[in-house]
Protein backbone atom coordinates (compact mmCIF):
# COMPACT_ATOMS: atom_id res chain seq x y z
CA UNK A 1 0.00 0.00 0.00
CA UNK A 2 1.56 3.45 -0.92
CA UNK A 3 1.79 6.48 1.20
CA UNK A 4 -1.84 7.35 2.52
CA UNK A 5 -3.43 8.93 4.77
CA UNK A 6 -5.10 6.45 7.56
CA UNK A 7 -8.45 7.70 6.55
CA UNK A 8 -8.23 7.10 3.10
CA UNK A 9 -6.41 3.48 3.58
CA UNK A 10 -9.67 2.92 6.22
CA UNK A 11 -12.29 4.00 3.57
CA UNK A 12 -10.36 1.66 1.06
CA UNK A 13 -10.72 -1.66 3.11
CA UNK A 14 -14.73 -0.85 3.38
CA UNK A 15 -14.91 0.20 -0.31
CA UNK A 16 -13.30 -3.89 -0.90
CA UNK A 17 -15.75 -4.69 2.10
CA UNK A 18 -12.79 -5.71 4.30
CA UNK A 19 -14.23 -3.93 7.04
CA UNK A 20 -17.63 -4.83 8.96
CA UNK A 21 -17.39 -2.75 11.99
CA UNK A 22 -15.25 0.73 11.92
CA UNK A 23 -15.13 1.48 15.90
CA UNK A 24 -12.09 1.93 16.94
CA UNK A 25 -10.30 2.01 12.94
CA UNK A 26 -8.09 4.93 11.74
CA UNK A 27 -8.32 7.22 15.30
CA UNK A 28 -8.85 10.91 15.39
CA UNK A 29 -10.38 10.51 12.48
CA UNK A 30 -14.40 11.98 12.32
CA UNK A 31 -16.53 8.70 11.49
CA UNK A 32 -19.78 9.74 9.57
CA UNK A 33 -23.29 8.53 9.38
CA UNK A 34 -25.23 8.68 5.69
CA UNK A 35 -28.55 9.60 4.49
CA UNK A 36 -29.34 9.51 0.91
CA UNK A 37 -32.18 11.35 -0.27
CA UNK A 38 -33.84 12.29 -3.91
CA UNK A 39 -32.77 15.79 -4.40
CA UNK A 40 -36.27 17.34 -4.39
CA UNK A 41 -35.93 16.59 -0.73
CA UNK A 42 -32.40 17.29 0.00
CA UNK A 43 -32.98 21.63 0.89
CA UNK A 44 -35.46 20.55 3.51
CA UNK A 45 -33.14 17.48 5.32
CA UNK A 46 -30.22 20.31 5.05
CA UNK A 47 -32.68 22.80 6.59
CA UNK A 48 -33.42 20.10 9.56
CA UNK A 49 -29.84 19.22 10.06
CA UNK A 50 -28.83 23.66 10.06
CA UNK A 51 -32.01 23.93 12.63
CA UNK A 52 -30.87 21.01 14.95
CA UNK A 53 -27.31 20.67 14.96
CA UNK A 54 -26.65 19.14 18.27
CA UNK A 55 -28.80 15.62 17.24
CA UNK A 56 -28.03 16.16 13.70
CA UNK A 57 -24.51 17.40 12.81
CA UNK A 58 -24.10 18.16 8.83
CA UNK A 59 -20.14 17.24 8.42
CA UNK A 60 -20.40 17.26 5.02
CA UNK A 61 -22.90 16.44 1.35
CA UNK A 62 -22.71 15.64 -1.89
CA UNK A 63 -22.26 18.56 -4.31
CA UNK A 64 -24.40 18.23 -6.88
CA UNK A 65 -27.50 15.88 -7.48
CA UNK A 66 -26.74 12.03 -8.43
CA UNK A 67 -22.55 13.20 -8.60
CA UNK A 68 -21.68 10.41 -6.00
CA UNK A 69 -17.95 11.59 -5.50
CA UNK A 70 -17.67 15.24 -4.54
CA UNK A 71 -18.18 16.11 -1.00
CA UNK A 72 -18.41 20.04 0.22
CA UNK A 73 -16.64 20.79 2.18
CA UNK A 74 -14.03 19.14 0.18
CA UNK A 75 -12.02 19.23 3.76
CA UNK A 76 -14.23 16.74 4.43
CA UNK A 77 -13.08 13.90 2.16
CA UNK A 78 -9.97 14.83 0.02
CA UNK A 79 -9.15 12.02 -1.81
CA UNK A 80 -10.00 12.25 -5.49
CA UNK A 81 -11.04 8.28 -5.98
CA UNK A 82 -14.03 8.74 -3.29
CA UNK A 83 -16.76 6.89 -3.86
CA UNK A 84 -20.30 7.59 -1.64
CA UNK A 85 -21.94 4.51 -2.97
CA UNK A 86 -19.05 2.12 -1.94
CA UNK A 87 -17.01 3.55 1.00
CA UNK A 88 -18.97 2.73 3.72
CA UNK A 89 -18.52 -1.03 4.38
CA UNK A 90 -22.46 -2.09 4.36
CA UNK A 91 -25.44 0.05 3.77
CA UNK A 92 -29.54 -0.38 4.14
CA UNK A 93 -31.83 0.50 1.63
CA UNK A 94 -35.60 2.30 2.47
CA UNK A 95 -38.92 2.47 0.68
CA UNK A 96 -41.76 4.48 1.94
CA UNK A 97 -39.93 4.62 5.46
CA UNK A 98 -39.67 0.52 5.09
CA UNK A 99 -36.47 -1.35 5.19
CA UNK A 100 -35.90 -3.25 1.94
CA UNK A 101 -32.75 -4.83 2.28
CA UNK A 102 -28.82 -4.47 3.14
CA UNK A 103 -26.29 -4.20 0.54
CA UNK A 104 -22.56 -3.95 0.08
CA UNK A 105 -22.83 -0.54 -2.00
CA UNK A 106 -25.05 1.50 -3.49
CA UNK A 107 -23.98 1.09 -7.47
CA UNK A 108 -27.45 -0.64 -8.59
CA UNK A 109 -29.87 1.41 -6.83
CA UNK A 110 -28.04 4.80 -6.64
CA UNK A 111 -30.23 7.17 -9.21
CA UNK A 112 -29.27 10.73 -11.13
CA UNK A 113 -31.63 12.89 -8.55
CA UNK A 114 -29.77 11.22 -5.08
CA UNK A 115 -28.11 13.65 -2.46
CA UNK A 116 -26.06 12.22 0.26
CA UNK A 117 -25.72 14.00 3.70
CA UNK A 118 -22.38 12.36 6.31
CA UNK A 119 -23.82 13.25 9.85
CA UNK A 120 -21.39 13.45 12.99
CA UNK A 121 -21.11 10.09 14.48
CA UNK A 122 -20.42 9.76 18.33
CA UNK A 123 -17.48 7.58 18.17
CA UNK A 124 -14.96 10.41 18.56
CA UNK A 125 -16.23 11.84 21.99
CA UNK A 126 -15.77 7.96 23.07
CA UNK A 127 -12.53 7.91 22.37
CA UNK A 128 -11.90 10.89 24.19
CA UNK A 129 -13.77 9.62 27.11
CA UNK A 130 -11.81 6.42 27.15
CA UNK A 131 -8.73 8.39 26.74
CA UNK A 132 -9.63 10.50 29.85
CA UNK A 133 -9.97 6.89 31.92
CA UNK A 134 -13.97 7.68 31.71
CA UNK A 135 -14.98 4.80 29.16
CA UNK A 136 -18.61 4.48 27.84
CA UNK A 137 -19.64 1.05 29.95
CA UNK A 138 -20.78 -0.13 26.35
CA UNK A 139 -16.99 -0.45 25.80
CA UNK A 140 -16.56 -2.62 28.85
CA UNK A 141 -19.61 -5.00 28.44
CA UNK A 142 -19.56 -5.40 24.50
CA UNK A 143 -22.93 -3.99 24.00
CA UNK A 144 -24.43 -1.95 21.98
CA UNK A 145 -25.43 1.64 23.26
CA UNK A 146 -29.04 2.38 25.05
CA UNK A 147 -30.83 4.71 23.16
CA UNK A 148 -34.60 6.54 23.52
CA UNK A 149 -36.91 8.15 22.30
CA UNK A 150 -37.01 12.07 24.28
CA UNK A 151 -39.55 14.61 24.43
CA UNK A 152 -37.04 17.00 23.10
CA UNK A 153 -38.98 18.52 20.08
CA UNK A 154 -36.97 18.43 16.38
CA UNK A 155 -37.24 21.74 14.93
CA UNK A 156 -39.19 21.04 12.39
CA UNK A 157 -38.03 22.12 8.82
CA UNK A 158 -39.89 21.73 5.38
CA UNK A 159 -41.52 18.00 5.08
CA UNK A 160 -39.79 16.90 8.14
CA UNK A 161 -42.43 17.83 11.18
CA UNK A 162 -43.21 16.30 14.49
CA UNK A 163 -40.15 14.98 15.38
CA UNK A 164 -38.56 14.14 17.95
CA UNK A 165 -34.54 14.00 19.21
CA UNK A 166 -33.43 10.40 20.14
CA UNK A 167 -30.63 10.24 22.87
CA UNK A 168 -27.87 7.80 23.32
CA UNK A 169 -27.29 7.25 27.29
CA UNK A 170 -23.71 5.94 29.12
CA UNK A 171 -23.61 5.90 33.15
CA UNK A 172 -21.78 7.80 35.58
CA UNK A 173 -20.96 8.78 38.85
CA UNK A 174 -22.53 11.81 39.77
CA UNK A 175 -19.36 13.62 40.81
CA UNK A 176 -17.73 12.98 36.92
CA UNK A 177 -20.67 14.26 35.09
CA UNK A 178 -18.85 17.94 35.15
CA UNK A 179 -15.86 16.41 33.85
CA UNK A 180 -17.78 14.31 31.60
CA UNK A 181 -19.51 17.27 29.78
CA UNK A 182 -16.27 18.96 29.79
CA UNK A 183 -14.82 16.53 27.78
CA UNK A 184 -16.90 15.71 25.40
CA UNK A 185 -18.33 19.73 24.89
CA UNK A 186 -15.77 20.13 22.14
CA UNK A 187 -16.74 17.48 19.87
CA UNK A 188 -19.67 20.31 18.61
CA UNK A 189 -20.09 18.15 15.55
CA UNK A 190 -20.49 14.99 16.90
CA UNK A 191 -23.08 15.42 19.35
CA UNK A 192 -20.91 17.57 22.04
CA UNK A 193 -21.80 17.73 25.54
CA UNK A 194 -25.05 16.00 26.79
CA UNK A 195 -28.32 17.52 26.71
CA UNK A 196 -29.80 16.01 30.45
CA UNK A 197 -28.19 13.88 32.97
CA UNK A 198 -29.36 12.42 36.26
CA UNK A 199 -32.72 10.46 37.08
CA UNK A 200 -34.14 14.28 37.28
CA UNK A 201 -33.15 14.44 33.65
CA UNK A 202 -33.90 11.01 32.77
CA UNK A 203 -38.10 12.16 34.00
CA UNK A 204 -37.25 15.54 32.38
CA UNK A 205 -36.50 13.52 29.04
CA UNK A 206 -39.76 11.37 29.34
CA UNK A 207 -37.97 8.65 29.70
CA UNK A 208 -40.14 6.14 32.14
CA UNK A 209 -37.85 2.81 32.29
CA UNK A 210 -34.04 3.02 31.81
CA UNK A 211 -34.08 -0.42 31.83
CA UNK A 212 -36.27 -0.78 28.27
CA UNK A 213 -34.11 1.22 25.78
CA UNK A 214 -35.97 1.58 22.43
CA UNK A 215 -32.80 0.99 20.79
CA UNK A 216 -29.53 -0.69 21.48
CA UNK A 217 -29.18 -2.55 24.47
CA UNK A 218 -29.66 -1.89 28.40
CA UNK A 219 -26.74 -0.84 30.12
CA UNK A 220 -25.90 -1.52 33.56
CA UNK A 221 -25.46 0.61 36.42
CA UNK A 222 -22.41 0.41 38.99
CA UNK A 223 -23.93 1.39 42.42
CA UNK A 224 -24.60 5.20 42.88
CA UNK A 225 -24.26 5.78 38.94
CA UNK A 226 -26.84 8.00 37.07
CA UNK A 227 -27.85 8.34 33.38
CA UNK A 228 -25.97 10.61 31.27
CA UNK A 229 -27.62 11.57 28.00
CA UNK A 230 -26.58 12.77 24.41
CA UNK A 231 -28.37 13.71 21.24
CA UNK A 232 -27.70 10.40 19.44
CA UNK A 233 -27.15 10.66 15.35
CA UNK A 234 -29.92 8.14 14.83
CA UNK A 235 -32.28 11.20 15.38
CA UNK A 236 -32.54 12.24 11.36
CA UNK A 237 -32.67 8.57 10.35
CA UNK A 238 -36.04 8.31 12.92
CA UNK A 239 -37.32 12.18 11.23
CA UNK A 240 -36.52 10.47 7.82
CA UNK A 241 -38.61 7.40 8.51
CA UNK A 242 -41.41 9.96 10.03
CA UNK A 243 -41.42 11.39 6.57
CA UNK A 244 -42.08 8.57 4.90
CA UNK A 245 -45.20 9.19 3.66
CA UNK A 246 -43.96 12.19 2.00
CA UNK A 247 -41.46 10.81 0.24
CA UNK A 248 -41.11 9.27 -3.15
CA UNK A 249 -38.40 6.80 -4.19
CA UNK A 250 -35.62 5.00 -2.54
CA UNK A 251 -34.00 6.54 0.94
CA UNK A 252 -30.65 4.94 1.56
CA UNK A 253 -28.39 4.82 5.47
CA UNK A 254 -25.73 3.17 6.75
CA UNK A 255 -25.57 0.08 8.23
CA UNK A 256 -25.58 0.86 12.28
CA UNK A 257 -21.91 0.80 13.50
CA UNK A 258 -20.73 0.60 9.99
CA UNK A 259 -19.40 4.44 9.21
CA UNK A 260 -17.71 6.06 7.07
CA UNK A 261 -13.80 7.52 7.87
CA UNK A 262 -13.88 10.70 6.97
CA UNK A 263 -10.65 13.03 6.66
CA UNK A 264 -11.87 15.59 8.87
CA UNK A 265 -9.65 15.70 12.18
CA UNK A 266 -9.95 17.42 15.55
CA UNK A 267 -7.95 20.63 14.10
CA UNK A 268 -12.07 21.16 12.52
CA UNK A 269 -12.70 21.56 16.40
CA UNK A 270 -10.68 24.32 16.63
CA UNK A 271 -11.94 26.06 13.43
CA UNK A 272 -15.09 25.92 14.66
CA UNK A 273 -14.62 28.05 17.44
CA UNK A 274 -16.35 30.77 15.62
CA UNK A 275 -19.37 28.20 13.96
CA UNK A 276 -20.55 31.32 12.07
CA UNK A 277 -19.79 32.07 7.94
CA UNK B 1 -23.66 63.49 5.18
CA UNK B 2 -20.94 61.64 2.84
CA UNK B 3 -21.83 58.66 0.53
CA UNK B 4 -21.89 55.72 3.22
CA UNK B 5 -24.30 52.77 3.47
CA UNK B 6 -27.54 52.85 4.99
CA UNK B 7 -26.67 50.70 7.46
CA UNK B 8 -23.76 52.87 8.36
CA UNK B 9 -25.62 55.93 8.43
CA UNK B 10 -28.09 54.45 11.03
CA UNK B 11 -25.34 53.35 13.14
CA UNK B 12 -24.23 56.79 13.29
CA UNK B 13 -27.69 58.21 13.98
CA UNK B 14 -27.98 55.94 16.87
CA UNK B 15 -24.63 56.72 18.13
CA UNK B 16 -25.86 60.12 18.72
CA UNK B 17 -28.98 58.65 20.08
CA UNK B 18 -31.16 60.41 17.19
CA UNK B 19 -32.95 56.51 16.83
CA UNK B 20 -35.58 55.98 19.09
CA UNK B 21 -36.64 52.42 17.69
CA UNK B 22 -35.09 50.92 15.11
CA UNK B 23 -38.21 48.72 13.03
CA UNK B 24 -38.50 49.78 9.32
CA UNK B 25 -35.04 51.39 9.43
CA UNK B 26 -32.21 50.27 6.94
CA UNK B 27 -34.46 47.83 5.07
CA UNK B 28 -32.44 44.72 3.75
CA UNK B 29 -29.93 44.84 6.62
CA UNK B 30 -30.31 42.29 9.73
CA UNK B 31 -30.52 44.03 12.98
CA UNK B 32 -29.17 42.30 15.83
CA UNK B 33 -29.85 41.56 19.63
CA UNK B 34 -26.88 42.29 21.55
CA UNK B 35 -26.08 40.27 24.58
CA UNK B 36 -22.61 41.57 26.77
CA UNK B 37 -20.96 39.13 28.98
CA UNK B 38 -17.57 38.88 31.30
CA UNK B 39 -15.09 36.85 29.06
CA UNK B 40 -15.32 33.62 31.47
CA UNK B 41 -18.61 33.38 30.48
CA UNK B 42 -18.10 33.68 26.39
CA UNK B 43 -16.88 30.30 25.45
CA UNK B 44 -20.52 28.54 27.41
CA UNK B 45 -22.68 31.60 25.58
CA UNK B 46 -20.80 30.75 22.20
CA UNK B 47 -21.50 27.14 22.72
CA UNK B 48 -25.56 28.07 23.65
CA UNK B 49 -25.70 29.79 21.06
CA UNK B 50 -23.97 26.85 18.74
CA UNK B 51 -26.27 24.35 20.14
CA UNK B 52 -29.53 26.25 19.83
CA UNK B 53 -29.64 28.28 16.73
CA UNK B 54 -32.99 28.72 15.98
CA UNK B 55 -33.46 30.53 18.90
CA UNK B 56 -30.22 32.15 19.63
CA UNK B 57 -28.59 32.67 15.91
CA UNK B 58 -24.91 34.44 16.11
CA UNK B 59 -24.06 36.71 13.47
CA UNK B 60 -21.58 38.15 14.80
CA UNK B 61 -19.00 38.60 18.12
CA UNK B 62 -16.18 40.78 19.69
CA UNK B 63 -12.66 39.62 18.61
CA UNK B 64 -10.96 40.07 21.43
CA UNK B 65 -12.16 40.50 25.13
CA UNK B 66 -12.22 44.42 26.26
CA UNK B 67 -12.20 45.64 22.42
CA UNK B 68 -15.64 47.19 21.50
CA UNK B 69 -14.47 47.73 17.87
CA UNK B 70 -13.81 44.67 15.79
CA UNK B 71 -16.27 42.24 15.08
CA UNK B 72 -15.70 38.73 13.38
CA UNK B 73 -17.17 37.53 11.17
CA UNK B 74 -15.22 41.22 9.80
CA UNK B 75 -18.44 41.35 7.26
CA UNK B 76 -21.06 41.39 9.87
CA UNK B 77 -19.88 45.48 10.78
CA UNK B 78 -17.87 47.08 8.20
CA UNK B 79 -17.23 50.27 9.20
CA UNK B 80 -14.07 51.37 10.74
CA UNK B 81 -15.62 53.66 13.64
CA UNK B 82 -17.57 50.80 14.84
CA UNK B 83 -18.27 51.01 18.73
CA UNK B 84 -19.99 48.57 20.68
CA UNK B 85 -20.69 50.19 23.51
CA UNK B 86 -22.46 53.80 21.59
CA UNK B 87 -23.77 51.89 17.92
CA UNK B 88 -27.17 50.84 19.38
CA UNK B 89 -29.79 53.56 20.45
CA UNK B 90 -29.82 52.40 23.97
CA UNK B 91 -28.92 50.16 26.28
CA UNK B 92 -29.97 48.08 29.69
CA UNK B 93 -27.37 47.12 32.59
CA UNK B 94 -27.63 43.85 34.74
CA UNK B 95 -26.23 42.89 37.87
CA UNK B 96 -26.96 39.15 39.38
CA UNK B 97 -29.55 38.98 36.98
CA UNK B 98 -31.44 42.27 37.79
CA UNK B 99 -31.97 44.86 35.77
CA UNK B 100 -29.81 48.23 37.29
CA UNK B 101 -30.62 50.56 34.96
CA UNK B 102 -30.95 51.84 31.40
CA UNK B 103 -27.96 53.41 29.69
CA UNK B 104 -27.34 55.70 26.04
CA UNK B 105 -24.20 54.07 25.84
CA UNK B 106 -21.76 51.49 28.02
CA UNK B 107 -18.48 53.96 28.07
CA UNK B 108 -18.63 53.94 31.28
CA UNK B 109 -19.30 50.61 32.78
CA UNK B 110 -17.28 48.83 29.92
CA UNK B 111 -14.70 46.52 31.26
CA UNK B 112 -11.44 45.22 29.83
CA UNK B 113 -12.87 41.57 30.44
CA UNK B 114 -16.34 42.53 28.30
CA UNK B 115 -16.95 40.47 25.16
CA UNK B 116 -19.98 41.28 22.72
CA UNK B 117 -22.56 39.04 21.16
CA UNK B 118 -24.69 40.30 17.97
CA UNK B 119 -27.91 37.67 17.67
CA UNK B 120 -30.25 37.82 14.51
CA UNK B 121 -33.69 39.80 15.39
CA UNK B 122 -37.02 38.86 13.77
CA UNK B 123 -37.43 42.17 12.28
CA UNK B 124 -35.75 40.68 8.78
CA UNK B 125 -38.61 38.08 8.23
CA UNK B 126 -41.34 40.04 9.36
CA UNK B 127 -40.51 42.71 6.31
CA UNK B 128 -40.29 39.80 4.07
CA UNK B 129 -44.15 38.84 5.28
CA UNK B 130 -45.06 41.95 5.45
CA UNK B 131 -44.08 42.17 1.47
CA UNK B 132 -45.96 39.24 0.30
CA UNK B 133 -49.41 40.39 1.96
CA UNK B 134 -48.90 38.40 4.81
CA UNK B 135 -48.03 41.27 7.54
CA UNK B 136 -47.74 40.44 10.85
CA UNK B 137 -50.44 41.20 12.96
CA UNK B 138 -48.61 43.47 15.59
CA UNK B 139 -47.38 45.85 12.83
CA UNK B 140 -51.27 46.22 11.75
CA UNK B 141 -52.64 47.12 15.26
CA UNK B 142 -49.15 48.77 16.77
CA UNK B 143 -48.63 46.51 19.63
CA UNK B 144 -45.78 44.48 20.80
CA UNK B 145 -45.52 40.81 19.55
CA UNK B 146 -46.73 38.06 22.10
CA UNK B 147 -44.12 35.91 23.69
CA UNK B 148 -44.45 32.80 25.85
CA UNK B 149 -42.16 30.77 27.74
CA UNK B 150 -42.55 27.26 25.80
CA UNK B 151 -41.41 24.00 26.95
CA UNK B 152 -39.03 23.23 24.23
CA UNK B 153 -35.94 22.82 26.28
CA UNK B 154 -32.52 24.75 25.65
CA UNK B 155 -30.09 21.85 24.96
CA UNK B 156 -27.20 22.62 28.14
CA UNK B 157 -24.00 24.33 27.14
CA UNK B 158 -21.56 25.03 30.63
CA UNK B 159 -23.06 27.14 32.94
CA UNK B 160 -26.14 27.80 31.01
CA UNK B 161 -28.32 25.06 32.15
CA UNK B 162 -32.54 23.82 32.47
CA UNK B 163 -33.40 27.07 29.73
CA UNK B 164 -36.38 27.09 27.62
CA UNK B 165 -36.92 28.50 24.24
CA UNK B 166 -39.32 31.68 24.22
CA UNK B 167 -41.61 31.61 21.13
CA UNK B 168 -43.55 34.77 19.67
CA UNK B 169 -46.63 34.59 18.04
CA UNK B 170 -48.13 35.60 15.22
CA UNK B 171 -51.96 34.87 13.97
CA UNK B 172 -51.99 33.26 10.33
CA UNK B 173 -55.36 31.49 8.91
CA UNK B 174 -54.62 28.01 8.32
CA UNK B 175 -54.31 28.07 4.70
CA UNK B 176 -51.83 31.15 4.67
CA UNK B 177 -49.28 28.41 7.17
CA UNK B 178 -47.28 27.03 4.16
CA UNK B 179 -46.85 29.88 2.56
CA UNK B 180 -45.86 31.61 5.79
CA UNK B 181 -43.38 28.49 6.30
CA UNK B 182 -41.77 29.06 3.28
CA UNK B 183 -41.29 33.06 3.73
CA UNK B 184 -39.69 32.45 6.49
CA UNK B 185 -37.36 28.99 6.12
CA UNK B 186 -34.38 31.35 4.46
CA UNK B 187 -34.07 33.42 7.35
CA UNK B 188 -32.22 31.13 8.84
CA UNK B 189 -30.30 33.69 10.86
CA UNK B 190 -32.89 35.32 12.26
CA UNK B 191 -35.69 31.84 13.74
CA UNK B 192 -35.90 30.43 10.12
CA UNK B 193 -39.53 29.26 9.67
CA UNK B 194 -42.04 28.89 12.78
CA UNK B 195 -41.53 26.07 15.67
CA UNK B 196 -45.44 24.97 15.78
CA UNK B 197 -48.60 26.49 14.75
CA UNK B 198 -52.29 25.75 15.26
CA UNK B 199 -54.11 25.05 18.73
CA UNK B 200 -52.56 21.55 18.72
CA UNK B 201 -49.16 23.77 18.27
CA UNK B 202 -50.17 25.80 21.16
CA UNK B 203 -50.73 22.83 23.37
CA UNK B 204 -47.53 20.98 22.48
CA UNK B 205 -45.49 24.10 23.57
CA UNK B 206 -47.24 24.68 26.88
CA UNK B 207 -49.56 27.04 26.33
CA UNK B 208 -52.48 27.43 28.05
CA UNK B 209 -53.62 30.90 27.50
CA UNK B 210 -52.72 32.48 24.66
CA UNK B 211 -54.23 35.64 26.15
CA UNK B 212 -51.35 35.89 28.33
CA UNK B 213 -48.18 35.85 27.39
CA UNK B 214 -45.33 36.19 29.41
CA UNK B 215 -43.95 39.41 27.80
CA UNK B 216 -44.66 41.74 24.99
CA UNK B 217 -49.41 42.03 24.73
CA UNK B 218 -52.01 39.98 24.00
CA UNK B 219 -52.56 39.45 19.78
CA UNK B 220 -56.24 39.56 18.30
CA UNK B 221 -57.07 36.69 16.37
CA UNK B 222 -59.36 37.03 13.42
CA UNK B 223 -62.27 34.53 12.58
CA UNK B 224 -60.59 31.14 12.12
CA UNK B 225 -57.20 32.48 12.28
CA UNK B 226 -54.58 30.33 14.54
CA UNK B 227 -51.41 31.02 16.39
CA UNK B 228 -47.70 31.22 14.74
CA UNK B 229 -44.80 30.34 16.66
CA UNK B 230 -41.26 30.98 15.71
CA UNK B 231 -38.38 30.90 18.42
CA UNK B 232 -37.56 34.19 20.15
CA UNK B 233 -34.44 36.49 20.43
CA UNK B 234 -35.33 37.38 24.02
CA UNK B 235 -34.36 33.35 24.52
CA UNK B 236 -30.60 34.32 24.83
CA UNK B 237 -31.36 36.91 27.63
CA UNK B 238 -34.03 34.61 29.20
CA UNK B 239 -31.05 32.40 29.83
CA UNK B 240 -28.29 34.70 31.14
CA UNK B 241 -30.58 35.68 33.49
CA UNK B 242 -32.10 32.46 34.29
CA UNK B 243 -27.12 31.55 35.02
CA UNK B 244 -27.20 34.70 37.36
CA UNK B 245 -26.91 33.03 40.13
CA UNK B 246 -23.28 31.94 38.79
CA UNK B 247 -22.29 35.41 36.82
CA UNK B 248 -20.47 37.65 38.51
CA UNK B 249 -19.55 40.98 36.95
CA UNK B 250 -21.97 43.17 34.85
CA UNK B 251 -23.75 42.27 32.09
CA UNK B 252 -25.31 44.12 29.32
CA UNK B 253 -28.11 43.67 26.78
CA UNK B 254 -29.86 46.27 24.35
CA UNK B 255 -33.31 47.89 25.43
CA UNK B 256 -36.22 46.27 23.31
CA UNK B 257 -37.18 47.36 20.15
CA UNK B 258 -33.53 49.29 19.65
CA UNK B 259 -31.14 47.13 17.88
CA UNK B 260 -27.90 47.23 16.22
CA UNK B 261 -28.27 47.84 12.34
CA UNK B 262 -25.64 45.40 10.59
CA UNK B 263 -24.35 45.40 6.99
CA UNK B 264 -24.92 41.60 6.97
CA UNK B 265 -28.00 41.80 3.56
CA UNK B 266 -29.79 38.98 2.52
CA UNK B 267 -26.62 37.41 0.54
CA UNK B 268 -25.67 36.13 3.73
CA UNK B 269 -28.79 33.50 3.66
CA UNK B 270 -27.55 32.31 -0.12
CA UNK B 271 -24.11 31.87 1.71
CA UNK B 272 -25.48 29.91 4.60
CA UNK B 273 -27.42 27.60 2.41
CA UNK B 274 -24.47 24.84 3.18
CA UNK B 275 -24.13 26.29 6.90
CA UNK B 276 -21.02 24.44 7.64
CA UNK B 277 -17.34 25.54 7.68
Amino acid sequence: MENIPASHHARLLCRQNQLTNTAGIAPGYLQANLLVLPAKYAADFHDLCLRNPVPCPLLGMTSVPGDASAIQPSKCIQSQDFDIRTDFPKYRVYSGGKFIEGRRNLLDVWREDHVGFLIGCSFSFEDALAAAGLPPRHHKTGTIVAMYRSNIPLLPAGIFTGGHCIVSMRPYRPEDIERVRDITRVYRLTHGEPVAWGWDGAKQLGIVDIDKPDFGEPQSFDEGEVPVFWACGVTPQIAVEAASDKIEGLVFAHEPGHMLITDWTADILQRLKLGIV
